[in-house]
Parts: structure tokens; sequence; C-alpha cells
């Protein structure tokens, strides 16, 4: 039995409300000035009393060592393993514009590229075209593309970068990517992947990639230094069993950015309205207290400071939370569970695989003497202990009073 | 490999001796009144002069957040899988009276129920009648009834609860319950479940098991309020490999209660005589310590009175045993384990998910300096961490060495 069929069979409907909020890439490093880490330099009086009065403890997003997108590290906080339920980079790009994938939907992403008189890729990312650039483009596929029997939607996201979703007939992601990541050759035709040469599936996604591929080379011929394009990363979402039904309750989304409200969507969770910043996030969160039983609330920018170096941003971050902090605990939620997806240290400037500060507030827990902050160390000597961060969902679910006993 | 065939291939004999003594539901809450759980109330100074030459750390029984019957918590002890080794509620029930299940038997749990002149269930526990009547209705079901080819025990349990066993042909227990756990309609008939409709030893099951249930309300029909009964939990005791055989020395049971005992025998433990109170354990262990190699001592109390919400009593009974200590440390075991099965906290009167306090006393370790206690917090913060109670084992059994190297 896995850890999802085991939650589904022990979960029960309770009364009890409970907020995941994920600060993205909270977890950081010594600084070698102030000797602290961003969560711990920054001046959070809230949080650090709200430490004193939880269980502190530290997460390993995906298995020590590992280095997550936020993908898989959002997948493993909701409680799915995410080695299992693994999310294409296709899909991860049509989440990232807020597309609504069906599920048989094949989504690739796609870089625009500059091709030589010969047809062979001299820039993989078209001399950086500007979004607008890439807006055009895409309308210009749209325009000239057809497929019978596929329908095809082309999206921009920013600067060279596109996605690509087919709908049609029963699709198989098992094909090979058209982009080299090579200069100097031409783009590959796609084709079943090895293992996948009989699956009638992967032949018929294969087909309909390289039609697209024709159509849209022809389409854009006269667009250099955008006179091509690459794709990558064809993905089907995966089937999971939804996020409400496992843990029998109501659960809404919080968040701003389009690829974590994906991720969101993608499990199954209800959608509040986009927020405007941070401080709207808390507001939309007292707005709605009553109608859902768990809240995953996202902050984005502390992994947007932590991945520009800027430790006094990042800090700055934590401390606006730190001071929006009492509305959340002024709707007293049963269980309360603050931490990252994954550390985005501002001195790597990048995602890293550090554990990542994990606290819980609720009743029935257990007081660790002079906890009076909550920061990195303070976490790896918590009480939790370090835990992997796919076994999250079952200790909110614990703590809120919604998991019957396993076994008599 | 799964971990017990590893043990198994890695296990040499030895002459070490190892005694793992289990406080049931030991694990406590921080009370608010003297913030400190029941364990860290205690007054132990036994306990926290060993704490100082032992290694601390904490287990989860099953998986995070899931709080254990007793059943899959000592499996785990034990070093059996508790997701694999499930030990269905008949096979527990039958334990619990003591019964020496064998391999084939089909055993299932009954309440005794009222069944209106229609033949519907009107109360799922025959107006909680006494264990004396419970006995007679056994008796009588025991002379009535009778099955061709099928041997039928039937014992009581306590007030309404009893227990079947059917030993004939080979069964499976994967057939429905009788018990709709509802009023208002009618005792279920068996029949085979889902996926094993197909199964020769789920048909006979199911068909011994409604033809039980006919001759039994015909038994008890004038019986009222006890003129029916209700069957759940069908089980076959899991075939798994022996205790003895694994770890290849020659282990004690010392238990008061029958449920334990009968966890004790499913994997193949000597079992001595009942003991007849804690003081009496300690003196069962002195007197067969040159017997055996390994030695697992069940203290029930400190589970009762967590149940019961006495702090007071629970405190007591760690002192208790923190007095009989020195009886164990005169013996000198090589290898000595303290902890519990799971945590019952008395704040929640049940059985909990929190981790579990463990101390390990064997040469061979890393001293923590001042660490001059064994309660929860020192625990999450001990050198051996927190780690899953399915590794109990290895651990005892590599510090008294008794575990090769694996690989060269």
């Amino acid at each position: 039995m896995d850890r999802l069929e085991l939650l589904s069979d022990l979960s029960i409907p309770e009364k009890t409300k409970m907020v995941l909020m994920v600060m993205d890439g909270l977890g950081g490093l010594t600084n070698s000035a102030c000797q602290q880490t961003e969560l711990e330099h920054a001046l959070t009086p809230n949080l650090d009393e709200l430490a004193a009065k939880s269980e502190l403890g530290q997460t390993i997003p995906i298995a020590r060592g590992i280095t997550p997108g936020s993908g898989p590290a959002h997948m493993a906080l909701f409680g799915y393993e995410p080695l299992k339920y693994n999310i294409g980079r296709g899909v991860l790009s049509a989440l990232g514009v807020d597309f609504d994938l069906q599920p048989t939907d094949l989504a690739s992403r796609i870089n625009f590229a500059t091709l030589d008189e010969n047809g062979l890729v001299t820039d993989r990312r078209a001399g950086r075209i500007a979004t607008e650039k890439c807006i055009e483009l895409c309308n210009i596929i749209k325009a000239k593309v057809s497929i019978p029997g596929v329908e095809i939607f082309m999206m921009p996201e920013k600067d060279y970068r596109a996605v690509v979703v087919f709908r049609g007939p029963k699709f198989s992601d098992k094909i090979s990517d058209t982009d080299s990541q090579k200069t100097g050759v031409a783009p590959l035709q796609s084709h079943p992947l090895m293992g996948h040469e009989d699956c009638e599936a992967a032949r018929k996604a294969s087909e309909v990639v390289n039609e697209f591929q024709k159509q849209a080379f022809e389409a854009i011929k006269d667009q250099h230094p955008a006179n091509g394009l690459l794709m990558r990363g064809f993905a089907i979402r995966p089937a999971m069993p939804m996020f409400n039904d496992i843990y029998k309750f109501n659960s809404a989304c919080i968040a701003i950015y389009p690829m974590y409200r994906g991720l969101a969507r993608l499990v199954g969770m209800n959608m509040l309205p986009v927020p405007a910043d941070i401080p709207d996030e808390f507001e939309c969160l007292k707005a709605n207290w009553d109608k859902f039983d768990f809240f995953f609330m996202h902050i984005k920018y502390t992994d947007s400071f932590g991945e520009d170096g800027n430790f006094a941003k990042k800090c700055a971050i934590i401390e606006q939370v730190d001071q929006l902090l009492p509305k959340v605990l002024d709707l007293n939620p049963d269980v309360l569970v603050i931490t990252g997806d994954h550390s985005t240290p501002c001195q790597m400037k990048s995602h890293s695989w550090h554990p990542v500060p994990y606290l819980l507030h609720a009743k029935n827990i257990r007081v660790k003497p002079n906890q009076n902050s909550f920061g990195e160390i303070a976490c790896a000597g918590g009480t939790l202990g370090t835990f992997p961060a796919v076994e999250n969902m079952a200790q909110m679910m614990a703590y809120a009073g919604r998991l019957n006993k396993f076994g008599a």
C-alpha cells in the first residue's frame, strides 16, 4: 500500500482548518559577514514568538543532495512522491502560462531559434528576441499551421520561450525532443523513444510533432533571427489521485505566480482570484476563511531575491511576511505550517539541496524550552527532526485530528 | 533484498544478551501546568543516570503522522515492516484471548447484537451485555453449531465482544464483513471481496461464515437482547519469517497482557509464564537470564493511564519502572533499549502519531555531554536522531556485535 492509499484510507472529514504557507526558496546559508542565514538575520518578532509555541524541524524536499525545481518540491509538500508523480517540462511550461491542461494534452517547451541557409541551428535562443516578437511569432504560427483532427495551442512565455499544446487523439509523451541542444546541426525529427517504438500513441504523437515543425518552419521562414523553433520536454500530465479526495477536505490555493497556481490546479485545489501582492494574499485568506478547510499560500519573492543573491531584500520579504503573520494567527488555524519548497541561498544565487526550515503550530505539541527563534539552526535541532517533505501532509492531517488509527 | 532478508544474511550467533523494554504508549506531550511531559515529569534518577551513559533518539512507529494500533507498532519494533506484515483485526482479537492461531486459521471479531422481529439490527452492542452473558452465549453456540469438515472455536472477550476461529480447508480472508456497522439493516451475507470472486478459498470461507451465521442465529434467537451477532475483520495470520530464525538467537517474551503475548507468539518468541505484576516481570527476567539471548519485556500500564488521561498515575508507573531498573542493570545486558511502541499522551487520552523516546545502552557508544535525563526533548536532540521504529532490531543487533559487515 503506498502513502496516498494509506492516507486516503485513514483520512476523515473534520471541522479543523489548516494553512500551509510556503515561502519559496526560504532556506539559506550562513552569511560570512553576519554569521546568520537570511531567515536568522531578518527581524521576525512574530515568527520568533510563534516558534516558542510550535514544533520545529527541517525537510528534505526530494532526497538528500537533490536540488529540486519548483514542480517536484511542491508535489512533495502536497504529499505526492515527487519521483513517481514527476511533472514533465512541457506540462510545467503550460502550467506556467496558466493553461488549463486536459488529461490527454501533449505539451512541449519551445525555444525560438536561428537557422542558417542550410537549416542548421546557429543560435538556440534566436538572439534573445523580445517577448513582443515572441507573441507575434506565436500568432503567425497559430494563423498558418493546421493539422486535421488536432487542436493546437501556441502560447508565448518570455523572450524566446513559448509553449505548444497538442489536443487530439490519444498521444503518448514517450517521444524524442527536436532540440538537440547543440548548434551546427539541423533541428531533429521526433520519434518514439526506445521501448515505445510499437506504441501507436507515441507514433501518432511524433507524426503530429514533425508535421507541426514542418508547417511552423514554413510559416516563420522570413522571421530571421527567429526563423526556426526547437521543442523539448514533451509531456502529458500524470494521472494522480486528487488532493481533496485523498484528504477529504475542501482546499484552496492563494498564489500570485502562474506556475504555482498551475501546480495547485493540477492536484485539484480550488483556485482563489489572483492576489495583487503579499498583503493581498493575507486579505484573501481572511476573506475566504469560512469557505475552505485547507489553504495553500505561496510567497514567491523569497526565492526571487535568493536567485538574485540579494541578502537584504530576501530578509525584507521575510520581515514583510512576519509583519503580516498576526492576520493568520487571528484566524486561529488548527494547524499552521510555515516552510519553504526548497532552499535558495543568496550566496549560491540558485535553488539548492539544503534542508528547509519547517515550523508547525498546533495544539498537542511538545514544547522545547528556550526555542525562541525560527531559523535553520533552530530547526535542525527541533523536536520534529529532519524528514522528507512528502511527509508534510500526513503530519498536518494528524495534528488536525483528521486521520484514523492504523491497525488495532 | 528486503530488510529481513538482509538481516537474516548478516546475523550471526553470539553470546551477547539483549533486552528490549517496551513501555506501552510511553511518549507524551508537554503538560501546560508543569511544562513537562509525563516522562520528563516523573522522578527517574536511575533512567537519568543511565541516559548520561546511553545514546538517545526518537522513533516514528509506522510513518510520520500515522497513529498506530499496538499490533503494527510492535511488529515495527520487532523489525517487520508494519505496512507489509499487517495483522488483521480478527487475528489481533484471537491473539488477545491467548488463542494459539495456526497458519491457516480464519479469525473474526464478533459483536453480539440485538435484532428486531424483522431481523434488523437495533443495537450493535446488544445493550452492552455483561461478560458472563457473553461466556454463556459462546457456550450455547459451541454446543449447537456444527459445520462438517470445519472446527469452530468460539471465545468470549469482554462485555459484548467475542472471537470466532474457523479451522478447516484452505480459507482466504479476502471476504466481506457481515457487520454493516449500521443499525436498521439486517446482518449481511459474507461474500468474496472484489478481485477475489474467482478464488475458491474465498468462496469456501464465505460459505462457511454464512452457514455459521445461520446456525448461530437459530441457536441464540431466544437470547434477546443478544439474539444476533455481527462479524468483522476476517483475517488469517500473515506468513512471515520467524524472529529467532532471522536474528539467530533464542528470544523470550515477558508480558502480562494477552495481546502482546500473542504478538510475540506470532513472530515465534518463546513464551515465559504470565507475570503477576511489574516487579514480577523483572523477577522473571532475572530467573530466565541464562536461558535466552533476547528478552522482550512489555509494561502495559503507561498506556492504560495515558488512555485514562491520568498524568500522575502514568508518571507513577514510569517511576516504578525506574525503581526496578537496577534489577536489569545488575544483569549487565550487552544491549538495553528502553522505548515505547507509540505515544499515548495523557492530554489526548489516546494513542498518537508523535515520535517515541528511545534509549539505547551498550558499549561502543557516543556520549553526548550534559545529557542527564531521559525525556522527549532530550531524545529529539539525541545522537541517534529520529528514525523508523522498524530499524530498532538492526540497531540492537549491531550494538550486540551480532551483524556481519555488508559487502567487502
